[in-house]
């Protein structure tokens, strides 16, 4: 389904009858014919064509560049999805601004703005907070793994059926009860799927589950907040020397990694006692084996679909608005 | 010490002994008295002072741009150092292009043509090529870790004494025979110190050691050449079960956790068989415990030192040719 407020100059010839030559002149200000300027302008009207995006098409007021918004690049997770938008664009000859928000609001608005002043030709954005008010329909954007009121294309791993698959794993390898753990913002996205997912294999297979939340940040920093609330919360999970929960599954690998490491420190034996399975399919910095068993997502195949999909808008053609792409399982040595 | 080619207005107003606003007016035709405006030429030429560099100071003229050369954001160490670069420059108002070299000559150099252009006011470069001819004097550059011919700022950890710890520990920890072994480009740069201070406190300890180079490539790759190279080195070096090495230090922490798995694989027990120290100090995921023991950079400060210097040279303030920043052991659970 493409998305329907880019319209191209091309249907407003085809609507028009007229060649996309005519349309141009007409745009320009050169000397047409009364009947076909009259009809460009129906077609123009009628199909509510922007004037003034036209111009941001023209080649020479391009930049030739495109700015990506992220948390930061702390987390392995951005920090290879940018590298790959990155590679992606230098091969069509465009260079890449990076925009670290920490997920603040502020900080997204800042970045939204620049690009809609036309400082760059297009944006892909990771973003958390509720800036939907902040978009405008002419700017080229690209959203990975959340979506906007307005629409916006949309590209993301397929977060439900990896969280189908994170709890299949954990009852077929003997969990009895398990739970799903995540941290960041509930702002309408694909990954919230990850839960629901999680949840209705569990529902299926009558297991006893349940879910855990902590907090909006969604970057995950060592000794902070996030980690300390975490780790409260698996002591209080410990009753006469026995862990409540046999499988956990959580929202990312890094979330993932705290939990694995405070459970150690408990005593715990993983994958014996307690088996894990996170969210990413990181490996060991990036070189090694996986650091957990986790849903590892396609990663390159993310960031390349986005800069396509980013170039079809930014060349006024049509792209689907959600694009889901496949996960699989990884096994870290975290399930047995 | 300064970098001497950077004359500033400052200097040339104070060789000719009047203001800098004379200066200015001389350097935008505006009118002065002829002798003021003698003196002020006199000062231009015997200092040297490049007028057409002034233009690029012109506050209207700056970007408010900066470029940063990295091999790629794989590595988990440059990912950081960009993501506190940007951390820093944001606070100046200031944006980032990334530039993900592959560590490719002609990306390198095509990054510095940009640069060069005037596309930004600055360039942070992480570069490993023989491209020392392709810079300019007048650009405004800091190099992390290399030196260049035209005397270049440059900011690095403290290698020579992070490869002495590392062979400190492990012949305090009761080694007999030693490596080191290292990746990477043998270009004129600081990381080869490590190298040097590991053998210098091998000589002084009196101890068996030996030094291992694998090949140019800069990024390792699961799977790529360079893995499988070191791979069959440490099967050479199983003679009759036993290992030829009770320590080993490494260049990197991604080259030091391919050792590990390595190691692991072939059935050695790590510390007990062999200790590994790394160079870095990464955590896994960035979140949790070091990955291995290591020797730590302040990627945090060498990034912001960077910004620091970059806009002191932006600004034709002098900087200081060479700034070496402090390293520490950290203990990731592979030295005893």
């Amino acid at each position: 389904m493409g998305v329907r407020n880019v319209i191209t100059i091309k249907d407003v010839a085809k609507d028009a009858g007229v060649s996309v030559g005519t349309v141009s002149k007409v745009l320009n200000n050169i000397y047409v014919t009364v009947a076909n300027k009259e009809k460009v302008e129906q077609s123009i009207k009628g199909l509510g064509y922007q004037v003034n995006t036209y111009a941001r098409g023209l080649k020479a007021q391009r930049t030739n560049t495109v700015a990506i918004i992220v948390p930061d690049l702390i987390s392995p997770f951005f920090a290879l999805l940018v590298n790959y938008v990155e590679q992606a664009l230098s091969e069509m000859n465009y260079k890449l601004l990076i925009c670290n928000s920490y997920c603040k609001k502020e900080k997204e608005i800042a970045y939204i703005n620049m690009a809609k002043q036309n400082k760059v030709d297009g944006l892909i954005c990771v973003t958390y907070s509720n800036s939907d008010e902040y978009l405008r329909d002419d700017l080229p954007i690209v959203s990975i793994d959340r979506h906007f009121k307005p629409k916006v294309c949309c590209v993301a791993s397929d977060n439900y059926r990896g969280g189908k698959i994170a709890a299949e794993k954990l009852i077929e390898t003997g969990c009895k009860n398990i739970v799903f753990i995540r941290n960041g913002s509930n702002i309408n996205g694909e990954t919230l799927k990850r839960g629901k997912g999680f949840i209705d294999a569990c529902e299926k297979a009558g297991i006893d589950y349940c879910t855990k939340e902590f907090g909006e940040e969604t970057t995950l920093e060592k000794g902070g907040e996030t980690e300390h609330k975490v780790c409260c919360f698996l002591e209080q999970c410990m009753k006469n020397g026995k862990f409540l929960y046999d499988g956990i599954f959580t929202s990312s690998d890094s979330l993932g990694q705290i939990i694995i490491e405070k459970l150690k420190k408990m005593g715990l034996n993983i994958p014996m006692d307690v088996q894990i399975i996170g969210y990413d399919g990181l490996r060991a910095l990036n070189v090694g084996a996986y650091q957990l068993s986790s849903i590892k997502q396609p990663v390159k195949d993310m960031a390349v679909t986005s800069v396509n999909h980013l170039m079809k808008l930014i060349n006024k053609e049509p792209v689907d608005e959600l694009t889901i792409l496949p996960v699989s399982f990884v096994d870290g040595g975290t399930t047995r």
